[in-house]
């Protein structure tokens, strides 16, 4: 079956490309001497994440518990769960996956760690724990080394726990060379401050997880990182392209639409809305548009509807006709990825394979 | 089974005034002698679709072919796929679907019409056509009256098809009233116009639909309309809410979430993100939040992640535990429950009732 044999709105995964991504990442990480732990949100295609951990990634990172229960039952037995696993139900599900599966979560509070170890001491279980860290996302994680060095202890008392060590986020890193300098100066005196504080208590963490899309190829530039969790690289979007952290040539995801009005003046109208790109925004630049138009960059995609996808073509001379097909790549494929049941893969105009969005909708 | 046994996030509706506002639509189409065919599009479910004809519904409009099939397959034969069908494939299964339905669709262009054309003669079927106008959304639709007939006549021309009148979309009417009271004036104008031109060729136009989420309970002022297709109604949102067209009381659906962090000083997480929610933006007002919090109002819903919502506390007095549950009123109930398998209804504090979103996914 040929791209164009595709009925529309169609994703497909550009085979060369994502192997390409695949490798440079799996080789930044063997030259810097990191551990390789996708995040699989991006894709949540069991298969894909096979395809990770064989091109040298040493377990993979999800963010729901349902997410690692989809990945487990597809083989996948070294997860890091990066996400507070709060309430008794999901520390059981918890529990329960981490008799069949080398587990590690993070935290930021003693609620979440006596929850989890209730659960894991009634299994006779065990799980990993990484503090989470707030390095200035301010989303979760302890503020500072006082506070991390207080769960990082509770945590060794607690039966079932085993402390593994501190994980970050830099997901603020999106911006110019020169102001991630400037952040990252911050967020290493923070991580000194912490190994400097745990080594003193004689608590050396034994991984510190770290890196976001945006820092990625800059990860090693993080004091006493060891690990990181890239997501989008193996797609890549808009907004990575947008945030410098991917050229356009590295972007193997596009969604194929057909115009399906251009009867309002200035305008065209193609079969992809917010339930099909979702309606997540630019993260970059002056923040307009809900995607690149692969055939007319100059066109704005301007607006979504839930279906409707309104195309200002007046900065652009091209012409758009009903039935014609373009290839756009999204804003953010996570998102994106997560609104479909199946995406294909394809090499050159031929498609290749469809795989199945096995953890889409897996919220719990 | 109660809410508090539901494990998080869960979206739920309050089944008393879901009815309630099936109800009052329902009264106020026969008051103003409308024929409602309420947009599925909101929920999906095909469950929810037969209770709105068992309210007085004489049909359903869905926006894509694959929701008609799930419909159909559901028993509900009276579709209005209110959206352009282009190309070959398209047209086959819209054919297809007319063997087995009363099956209208609009259009505005001539491409869609000779294509659907086609398709219907092939296997000897028919489908009724409405003539989109852009009454000032400036998504699809025709420009004015003459462009309106010419393609009226063609299709009235085109085998397989039957000219059934004209359909509009005033996505546009979420004002303030008095804005409302001019934008009103201008497609009532424009619909003067066509309702008169039609008249002259000897093609009045037999349904003339209309009506929005926004101008609903006013859809009867719009000369000529003789149906609408509410959506949001069924359940409502912050938006209906935002741009007066429901009350907060009217709002049947909710997203019961758990605190998960409190750990960033001014800040509360729940486990709830744009992969819960969508990332739509509120609509009304100052744009600002991604949902209400029902026990705390004042706080803001200030930022999404995936799988996170970052609530800013500092607005409240509230003082937010991990492991506290919430319940959030969505921005958009329509793409809230498209991210989701299953949504619940429940009655008072009981659960009573889970309902698959059989029609989530179906771009195409």
């Amino acid at each position: 079956m040929l791209i164009s044999e595709l009925d529309t709105p169609a994703v497909v995964v550009d085979l060369d490309v994502m192997e390409q991504n695949l490798s440079r990442m799996a080789d930044y990480c063997r030259a810097h001497n990191l551990r390789l732990r996708p995040h699989t949100k991006t894709h949540k295609i069991p298969e894909l994440a096979h395809k990770q951990i064989e091109s040298g990634a040493s377990g993979i990172t999800v963010a729901k518990l349902s997410e690692a229960e989809v990945m487990l039952d597809a083989g996948l037995n070294d997860l890091l769960i990066a996400y507070p696993i709060v309430g008794p139900a999901k520390a059981q599900r918890l529990a329960a996956i981490a008799e069949r599966a080398t587990v590690t979560v993070s935290l930021d509070s003693e609620e979440a760690a006596r929850g989890i170890s209730t659960a894991m001491s009634e299994r006779g279980t065990r799980a990993g724990i990484l503090v989470e860290l707030d390095v200035g996302f301010s989303r979760c994680g302890v503020a500072n080394e006082t506070e991390a060095l207080a769960l990082a202890q509770t945590i060794a008392s607690l039966p079932g726990l085993e402390f593994q060590g501190l994980m970050f986020f830099p997901g603020h890193f999106g911006v110019a060379p020169a102001e991630r300098a400037v952040l990252r100066k911050q967020v290493n005196e923070f991580l000194d401050r912490c190994l400097e504080t745990f080594a003193r208590a004689d608590m050396p963490p034994a991984t510190v997880s770290g890196g976001s899309t945006p820092s990625r190829y800059e990860s090693d530039l993080f004091h006493g990182v060891n690990e990181v969790r890239p997501g989008t690289y193996i797609f890549n979007d808009r907004n990575t392209v947008g945030v410098s952290a991917a050229s356009l040539s590295e972007c193997a995801l596009s969604v194929v639409v057909t115009v399906v009005s251009t009867s309002v003046s200035g305008h065209a109208v193609i079969d992809g809305g917010s339930k099909t790109f979702s309606s997540d925004r630019y993260q970059a630049g002056d923040g307009r548009g809900f995607g690149l138009i692969k055939e007319d960059p100059a066109a704005e995609i301007e607006r979504f509807s839930e279906e409707h996808g309104h195309i200002k073509v007046s900065q652009s001379g091209r012409r758009y006709t009903v039935g014609e097909r373009l290839m756009i790549i999204p804003n953010h494929v996570c998102s994106t990825v997560n609104m479909h049941d199946e995406i294909y893969g394809v090499r050159g105009q031929v498609v290749e394979t469809v795989w199945r969005v096995a953890g889409r909708g897996k919220v719990r």
